[in-house]
């Protein structure tokens, strides 16, 4: 049966604290449910290596990446030294572009434990799935400027959305959708002002729909979408947007339940012609750093997303240890966020490693 | 001394069960202040003079309007008889553009009375401006279409950010901080994603804000921006941003507060070349429209910013009255909002009339 190879990048600041967490709690899965993983270490797709050779990463990072089967990365990015768009152009984003990575994919939950900002919320009232395209759309260096530097300056900035890339997202969508209770897809839009894109953006998922007759759809402008997740958050099951409108809803979802440093997120190649890439959102943390006090749980929630994708790539028998493997660690990290230990984050005075511990102990 | 011509629009739906009642309270104003308006009223600019017309307005609506001060706005769109983007881009976006109403700006404010979806906030908590661009940016119909209707098909929408449409927002946001206490300005971007357009909009914030040193700025990224809204909104004083992003802040703040359906909005053109355009945010509510029961709020908040923006116009003296008035207002809303009566929405069982009456009782 299959090895799976991941590549183990670390990156900087917590995320080179958090990851010997995650790696700890694989490890105890691994020997658990039998799972066959092998980890290869890589130290670049780092500012520090950057420091070192002028560059986020190997230029042959790719040959170097194309045989795993997934990467577990931990944060990039210290702006003190290198700008955040030299530092996200050179690894992150390379990884999605290159390596097709065109499903971001992020849990929004609440748990008990977590203090959340929107009043009168408990565990279970806030339960989905924002899956945002996370390869083209608004997020383009296509443009430029006439005019430049007089009174008559005029930028323009092009937005791409191809049929494909509309097509194959919304069909992940669809396909998560049909997999859970409810059934519903909500699909985030702004075609009331943005006349081009967002009118074929709409018809694209139009289209969509009709094959997907069981699944309930609601078409929702980004303003008042924005807003629902404050004062509705509990009508969502899976919300699908394009790359720019995703990265606002995985935020402010997470946002929602209180878990922005807790959020975990799937950056996936459903097609498995690429490795799929698994971080956790909260980014490198320069403020926290060296402290040892990080919070350990998005990056082990997304080692559990990562399996969970492994699995569900095997057939029948093969994929059960995985698919339980993610959903014990899943249990153990909602125990740990009831019961504690707790870090300083979420009003504990427990650290990393005892996390770590902690969760590796209940899977 | 001068008189304002107002031209009043109720528009569509509740729009004319709400616009009534705003006269009523500026009629008060004007008995009290001293105030000079004068009131005109047309009944297009509504999907019922659409479905007569087959058009939103008359042809000759600029010529009709152009010597107006300002126009009081109810609400446009009745989905059921006319698609959205035609009554929106047939009366209020060409409003907007043709009048150069460069500015939409919405208050966000917490008040005594009305449930928060946040936990833990008090009035005062939450006190601050979103100032939104209101003619350019991502809303376009420019852009296009390659491969139409085949499997390469490729989508192509342009935005786009002029230096004088760029700047002058700019400047608005930076001359509102400073006329408020904390002399805050939070610039909304995503630079680090849409490579052209928004390092552009950075350089520009960056340039005007050389120009007043004694405001603070924070430049922040949409999708943490969203989020901060909901984790710490008493942190902002001024928000400028995008029409796009503009568009969200300015639904989601609101949302934060508990008040979608009592903000109201200003369409400003501060050069006053052309008259500016005040509506209440909530639109039409066809599933409310008949009953008597909208709360008229937002529309008698936006006829008082109407009073202030006017004011504002006028020289020392003069202008008092006017912004007098526009405090009288606010105070008058912030007591009816703590002690009642109240519509529906907010718990209660009075009616439209009812809670127009309570607001002009009290100015
Ligand atoms: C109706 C729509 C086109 C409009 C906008 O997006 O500008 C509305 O949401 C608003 O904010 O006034
Ligand atoms: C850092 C930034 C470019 C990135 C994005 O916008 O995609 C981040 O916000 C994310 O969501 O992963």
């Amino acid at each position: 049966s299959k090895t799976f190879r991941i590549a183990v990048l670390p990156g900087d600041g917590i995320g080179k604290e958090v990851m010997p967490e995650g790696l700890k709690v694989l490890q105890k899965a691994v020997d658990k449910f039998g799972l066959k993983l092998q980890f290869e270490h890589h130290e670049w797709a780092s500012c520090d290596y950057y420091a070192k050779h002028g560059d986020m990463m190997p230029v042959d990072w790719k040959e170097r990446l194309a045989g795993s089967d997934a990467l577990l990365f931990g944060a990039v990015g210290w702006p003190d030294t290198v700008p955040d768009h030299v530092s996200l152009w050179g690894s992150l984003l390379k990884f999605r572009r290159e390596f097709d990575q065109y499903i971001n994919l992020r849990p929004v939950r609440l748990f008990d434990g977590v203090p959340c900002p929107l009043a009168n919320r408990k565990a279970g009232d806030i339960d989905f799935f924002v899956v945002r395209e996370n390869t083209e759309g608004e997020y383009t260096s296509l443009g430029g400027t006439m005019f430049p530097g007089t009174d008559r300056e005029i930028v323009i900035q092009e937005s791409v959305f191809s049929r494909i890339g509309t097509d194959r997202v919304l069909k992940y969508a669809f396909e998560l959708a049909s997999q859970r209770a409810r059934k519903h897809l909500t699909i985030a839009t702004k075609s009331n002002g943005i006349a081009i894109s967002m009118p074929y953006w709409d018809s694209r998922a139009a289209e969509m729909a009709k094959k997907y007759p069981d699944i309930t759809t609601d078409k929702q402008h980004i303003d008042i979408l924005s807003a629902r997740f404050v004062l509705q958050p509990g009508r969502f099951d899976v919300v699908v947007a394009s790359n720019l409108f995703g990265d606002i809803l995985s935020d402010l979802g997470p946002a929602c339940t209180g878990t922005i440093g807790l959020a975990p997120s799937g950056n996936l190649n459903p097609d498995r012609q690429f490795p799929s890439l698994f971080e956790p959102v909260h980014g490198s943390a320069p403020d926290i750093y060296g402290k040892g006090i990080a919070n350990p749980i998005a990056m082990i929630w997304s080692a559990a997303l990562m399996l969970d994708f492994l699995g569900r790539g095997l057939s029948g028998d093969e994929q059960q240890p995985y698919l339980q493997a993610h959903d014990t660690i899943l249990k153990a990290i909602e125990t740990v966020l009831a019961q504690g230990p707790r870090t300083p984050d979420l009003g504990g005075n427990s650290n990393t490693v005892a996390l770590g511990d902690a969760v590796a102990q209940l899977v």
